[in-house]
């Protein structure tokens, strides 16, 4: 749980007492490569902390076709948010790409503490905030630019994920085919 | 102002002083059709609320080419978040499609009325939550359905679009050529 509070103390300082009220809201799961974290149909009643390892969020579509909404590896926030937020079925799934080791608050929890806490709303709403910024590059970067500026955009950004996710995962997460990632990355 | 205090209210209820603290770290502003909110490279320190009109955020490639990252119309909330949360040049811009009446609020004022109140710190972290599900399914949308889906889509989600904004800026915002959308929109 430190490397929560680390986490946390990157937007808001807090007591020891503060932490210990906040950290009383949180579980810890494992999971094994290949497992589940969110399956298509669920009412997603939780949001998750990657401590470490590897996941990734996928829609298939009518054809089996997998589409990738994000990856998440450590220190990134990830759920379904639709789900989460609407409390609907869900439309996707989360799938861990490695042994992964996750905390996770759940609706009810997340709801409690920010409504107790005002610290913990600025935590997330900021954290929510920088997600609205990546996601409204994403939405550019797939109006507007060409395979490869996305490739390059994508390997800036996050260098580490070409080294632990396959080449299709990130063609999936593109929107661009197999062999076009190839000639982009031989 | 009144608008504002209902719109508000949806999220988390006020005390009269609550509303009047709030609205006095609001502006009012008046713009024509064609004038513009944002021009790329200003670093921008005002979010907009729209009483009443029609604006676009838009991005211009190299070649001029115009995409559209959203469109915001009565009660919704618009800047370049980009550059408003991270303080760096706009790399977009945002123009009026009508007369378009608006409330704003800069930054600092934002950062302050968050920090010293909970509930306005609450209502725009739910606000930044509906945001999030709105674009993780544009970026599904955009990955996975075709011309005609992102159509209906839209269709189906801003009825009133179609009546207020040219084809030409609905193709844009689409990611598709004009001869594309004419082809299901006749």
């Amino acid at each position: 749980m430190d490397f929560l509070r680390k986490h946390i103390e990157e937007v808001v300082e807090l007591t020891d007492d503060e932490f210990g009220f906040i950290q009383s809201h949180f579980g810890h799961i494992q999971k094994r490569k290949h497992q589940y974290l969110v399956q298509e149909g669920d009412i997603v009643d939780k949001e998750y902390w990657v401590v470490k390892g590897c996941v990734k969020s996928y829609f298939l579509d009518d054809d089996g076709k997998e589409h990738i909404l994000r990856f998440g590896m450590e220190n990134w926030w990830i759920t379904d948010y639709e789900s989460f937020v609407k409390r609907t079925p869900s439309r996707m799934s989360i799938d861990c790409l490695e042994d992964t080791d996750l905390l996770y608050i759940t609706y009810e929890n997340r709801e409690k503490l920010t409504s107790q806490m005002h610290k913990m709303e600025r935590f997330w709403a900021k954290k929510s905030k920088n997600g609205t910024v990546a996601m409204q590059n994403r939405i550019l970067s797939l109006l507007k630019n060409s395979a490869k500026e996305r490739y390059d955009l994508l390997l800036e950004e996050y260098p580490s994920l070409f080294q632990r996710v396959p080449k299709k995962l990130i063609a999936a997460y593109l929107g661009v085919s197999r062999e076009t990632l190839s000639r982009l990355h031989p």
